[in-house]
């Protein structure tokens, strides 16, 4: 746990300059526009612990992961975001010596992220080992409205003399990923174009072959005249700066203004990039730096006003809403279907960046009630344009006829997971693919979607299942053996509650949508099954495994187990843990890990979750009680899931708990990892936490409920929510909850069960 | 399976060049002497497919193997046997053309290892594209007399013309290893020392720090007549040459011996390693070639006369036994008790030329039985020198108070694997290492070994084993979660049948140990608790959990499961997988084969085999009928103690149905996988297979034991058995058993139950 944090409506802030938690702060203050992003590294030289980060979406490298005994199966390579060009850099010298905060005393420094506004500022000063005082001041940012576009300002004032201030400001693609094997490098320069005043780089990746150029200009001021001072340029291996000096007096304000810009092969062709780039470049600074700062806080402030959600009398549940809203709109726009969300964003390097099964489980929620229903759609073409490699990828696992495994992590399509003992059987990824054309259709309305794209992935998804089911004589019974359910602290058990349910969920589902589509649209439903050579009949063996699925259940208890042996663990609730333990997977052997009792994140809860409507409150409050005492929710998925269900139960305390550990998650770094990036994937799960626990939000027959609680802490809250064509609003306090329909034809919509009509921009009050 | 091999009684034998199978016969024609070893190599050059590999013994490197998600109790590096120098190879130019066999038309090849001898020779005839024809002669050993020397002779003889031939011969450290990430090279040049007619270098690993000083001297002749011709040297980074040419007569015989040497500082200090090297070629090259030769003959003779095993009637069969015998006595001569057997021995490089539990498993009866007992105690002392690392290990997993986990794949004693989904929980490993102290002791009757070393080594091990096993409130039972039996094919299962069974076992002669100790050795005893803080209280746990210990039972079948769901699987019997998909593990997906019913070797008869005399022959043959058809046999260990048990079902046809599986196992490459190396640790196996198999020898009671049969195949059998202070001949064929007493004083020995004296020196003849 960190508390370092001012609390704040909309600033994240830090005060005060301390080295060890500049990693953390790296992530935390870290920007991004969808297209591009990076962690906040400090834009002068640093000598100290550092994480150098900018990512270039859909950039990555496909490296080699044939270690130890490769089997038969495992991935050809583990997909690595690519570190990407810094943009940013610059050094700075005062009268020879240069500005590291590694090395000079520094001062009042203060780092604000203004997530109203999209920009981070960092202002500090400095005493020199000559005696000599600075004031800086920077503030930065990753246009949302010209998003190839980046911009910087440094600022220098001289405190107590007049000198020289010289700056080298560059391009440096000869950047080292931080999960490189052997320090490997991934790029190689393609191309320069050095000028004094600016200075173009193409890159390539030695795989795979992505060009990325990256390019920046450069203006100088002091106090507020613009000026021109010779520059020269130096250059090496994917590496070009130019270099200046200005004489500045003492209490005048020396300022430098830097634009940036990244443009890659996949939007433009390859032998234009520079062009682009330096097109890109001319456009920005025509609009200059000013304007592109206006712009970008009205960019922000639009998406605020659409997807803010607002807690009153809670400071630090407010700051923390936000900065997982802030996050997710940072991270992913739906402008691109070959893009996805990877766990990290643009904040670090773990992951990989790749495509998990969080996309589905987690993120789909805030997309599909925060954007229009276009950007969901993209979550879902994306796997649907990768149901080929799906295809291949069960094959190459022994499977036939059409039966398709979604990766466990992925960017185009191929597995690139490099975690055998946990991800390999993982195979429950299928299911939240299939859940999330479900969810799709039914929060949207969009039948059209599944002769159009859905069909065909849920069949390929269910001959799967059929396949990897298989039937046990000595139960007679069917069960599934050798999987990893959402609980990575188990491995290749047999008989995962949430595995079985949800697969037997699938072929169920895929059968109904089969006849849906059929029915409705006979034509596409011919093209399907001539395509994919689907045959209603196929269903009968689904219909078979339904009927005679195993489930482990213990009577005496009356839960179903998380997996077949389960009981045989000894059951110690977490709370007995002693805190210097934790969390287990930083201080615990794997080994110990797995036999343990203790679960990493809702496993048979996430079966709750998705299937709610199938067990009575009893039920979840039994199996709630059972499995929450030992689940460390070690994973960042963890939390929101039970924050739902506690709330669904009443336990708003309990339910305010878990939510705060979801939303706070990052900023207080419950898991002592934060340096390695943001949890962007689960911040979606902030947000179904709130919208789904406390305001109690349920999308079922083409209708909006809401079930909202109000938690102690707080004197109530707003938020709103996209359903088809309206926009609502909810603001819920002590007195009762207030609705507007912000825009739309009049809606009915569900409130603790009783409905209420929603008049065309009119709002209704339902006392509490 | 390969089938080229020639049948022959003392000699492997290929005639004729095929380039495919040249990486085959590369490791079935390898050479060592304890010392060092390497595979079968071209001494020219050659450009086709090859794995070029020289080792020497207890030379490694740690390599890193922080890849994935590095997950704590996971090893810091996996350690490889290291390639070193080339130290046989030359280039050869007949009037310019370069001898490759890759590129000149080859006739009349012929490769012959004559194991009785232990050279390896090796003729052709090549055509060159200049219509020149030469006949070659190569002859090549690793002295088992002078063990850090080797030699080879290479003579051209110009068939159709008179030319020059240049020979160039070097030391080549520039060499890197086949299971190399990123083409890495584990060697740099510490010093060198070139003259022109002789050669040294000097190299150290990058880690560790190994000294290796390769040197070689050579001569020449044509004919009989040695010459002295000019010669040059070159030299680049870790390789130096000498260079001459000789012109020869169509005709006359161009002889080139060259002697070499490989000292290391494991034996040496580092800064005399050349001066070492220098006096051991001077000390060969003193000899002479052919002296040293006949050395090497009469000192293989020597072995041979104490190991042999003949088969009458039966040549493959014949070939096999010794190519086994002769591959062990190659590996391991238990003169150094840093060495153990890695699984591979000198012939390739996979499995890093760790020690397994292999060697307790399957080697230590061979060694028991055919060498001093010191040789065996060795192995056991190897172990007992690495406690201390075996508990540092435990500790890293969470273990405590002296608990000693061993690792599965060691150099050093530190766990050293790489293959997390399915070593990390085979520990197994640690029951394999007490059995082997119970082997050593009740073969030997050194009752000693167990105050001296063994009962340390318990102590640790059941104090594992205690902490390992938890209880089960479900079942009012211990039970042992997550583990990997002998059968790699199931990782991460509950009680394992086998490693239930053993881990019992420890525990109980442990305590029977401590209390024989204990009253034997009171001093000894109370040493052993000071050192170790041993409390006799400690074994109340343990019998605890021996008294209540779960064993997974089926009652329907009457058989014990391997695992706690294994009725789960579809059981389909072996015979009805293709023979396409065979060997599963080159053909199926990991996933597949977890999930599968397929034994890689046997794991519940592996239990059986250890306590055979805690099971009746109705229930050995119970299991064997249930587990030996849905076993693969992929692991080279698994057909030997099915041999085993086979023979002792009395089922002669299917013991030697398994006996060939692993006598030929190599020769005949069943598991497509014999040039990665040779199975050396199975090949122990394969003696047991025969000796415990067909000879159906036992120790019980400090008496030796017969039980011999004799299949089918064969019109008789014997084979020498060291037994305390005696040697023991048997010959077994229809008429009857013959035993002789080779050396020793009477002794008592049981032949099917009888009890027969056999005088000094004298002989009994038992009719069939």
């Amino acid at each position: 746990m960190i508390d370092f944090i001012k609390p704040d409506e909309w600033c994240i802030i830090e005060e005060g300059f301390n080295p060890d938690r500049h990693e953390q702060c790296e992530a935390l203050f870290a920007l991004g526009n969808g297209k591009m992003g990076g962690r906040a590294n400090f834009e002068e030289r640093y000598s100290g612990k550092t994480l150098q980060g900018n990512y270039v979406a859909g950039v990555y490298y496909p490296d080699k992961t044939r270690v130890g005994w490769w089997k038969n199966g495992y991935p050809e390579y583990f997909a690595k975001v690519l570190n990407a060009a810094d943009w940013a850099g610059i050094r700075v010298w005062v009268d020879s010596e240069e500005i590291d905060l590694h090395h000079v005393e520094v001062s009042d420094f203060k780092r604000t992220l203004n997530m109203h506004e999209g920009v981070l500022y960092r202002t500090f000063k400095a005493h020199l080992s000559n005696n000599k005082e600075i004031e800086v001041s920077v503030t930065r940012f990753l246009s949302i409205v010209d998003d190839e576009c980046g911009a910087m300002e440094y600022t220098v004032k001289p405190l107590n003399f007049s000198g020289r201030i010289k700056v080298e400001s560059h391009i440096d693609f000869d950047v080292v990923n931080n999960d490189s094997n052997y320090d490997e490098k991934f790029w190689k320069e393609v191309e320069k174009d050095v000028a004094p005043n600016q200075v173009y780089i193409t890159a390539a990746t030695k795989k795979l072959d992505f060009h990325v150029c990256s390019g920046m200009r450069w203006q100088v001021y002091v106090d507020q005249e613009k000026i021109a001072p010779d520059a020269t340029t130096g250059e090496r291996d994917k590496y070009a700066s130019t270099m200046f000096n200005v004489a500045v007096t003492e209490g005048e304000t020396f300022r430098f203004v830097k634009f940036a810009t990244n443009v890659s092969s996949e939007n433009y062709p390859k032998s234009q990039l520079i062009t682009w780039a330096r097109e890109n470049l001319s456009k920005i600074r025509n609009k200059g730096y000013e304007k592109l700062l206006q712009e970008q806080k009205e960019a922000w402030a639009a998406k605020w006003a659409e997807s803010d959600i607002i807690v009153e009398g809670d400071v630090k549940a407010q700051q923390a809403i936000r900065f997982n809203i802030f996050q997710l709109n940072q991270t992913y726009t739906g402008e691109d279907e070959r893009l996805n969300i990877g766990p990290k964003g643009f904040t670090g390097e773990k992951y990989g960046g790749s495509t998990y099964w969080d996309t589905e489980a987690y993120c789909l929620p805030f997309y599909l009630s925060t954007a229009d229903k276009h950007v969901a759609k993209q979550l879902l073409v994306y796997r649907y344009k990768q149901l080929d490699k799906a295809i291949e990828n069960a094959e190459k696992l022994g499977f036939t006829g059409g039966a398709a495994l979604y990766p466990m992590v992925t960017m185009n399509g191929e597995e690139c997971h490099n975690e055998w003992e946990i991800t390999f059987e993982e195979i429950h990824r299928n299911g939240a693919i299939a859940y999330a054309i479900h969810k799709y259709v039914s929060y949207t309305g969009d039948e059209k979607h599944l002769a159009e794209y859905g069909l065909e992935v849920l069949i390929g998804i269910s001959r799967f299942w059929s396949q990897r089911i298989t039937f046990s004589e000595k139960r007679s019974k069917y069960v599934m053996l050798g999987v990893t359910g959402p609980n990575e602290y188990e491995n290749n058990i047999d008989n995962n509650f949430y595995t079985n349910y949800i697969s037997n969920w699938c072929l169920k589902y895929t059968k109904e949508v089969a006849q849906k589509v059929a029915q409705s649209d006979a034509d596409a439903y011919r093209k399907i099954c001539e395509k994919t050579g689907f045959d209603i009949k196929e269903t009968e063996r689904w219909d078979n495994i339904v009927a005679n699925m195993h489930f482990p259940y213990d009577e005496e208890l009356g839960i179903y187990l998380q997996q077949e042996n389960f009981l045989d663990k000894e059951i110690i609730p977490a709370a007995r843990l002693p805190q210097e333990q934790r969390p287990i997977n930083q201080h615990w052997s794997w080994d110990r890990i797995l036999r343990s009792c203790y679960i990493k994140q809702a496993d048979t809860l996430q079966g709750f979750y998705f299937f709610e409507s199938d067990f009575t409150d009893e039920e979840l409050a039994k199996h709630f009680d059972f499995y929450e005492p030992i689940t460390v929710h070690e994973s960042s998925l963890s939390p929101c899931v039970h924050a739902v269900q506690a709330a669904k139960l009443g336990r708003t305390e309990k339910a305010y708990e878990m939510y705060i550990r979801t939303a706070r998650l990052d900023l207080d770094d419950y898991n002592s990892e934060v340096h390695e990036g943001l949890h962007i994937t689960s911040m979606a799960g902030t947000w179904m936490a709130f919208v789904e626990g406390f305001g109690g939000m349920r999308v079922r027959d083409n209708q909006l409920h809401f079930n909202p609680t109000l938690p102690e802490h707080w004197k109530g809250y707003a938020f709103s929510i996209r359903f088809r064509d309206n926009v609502i609003r909810l603001h819920i306090d002590q007195a009762g909850v207030e609705m507007t329909n912000l825009s739309g034809e009049a809606i009915t919509v569900s409130v603790r069960g009783k409905h209420h009509t929603l008049p065309k921009e009119d709002k209704v009050f339902i006392k509490a």
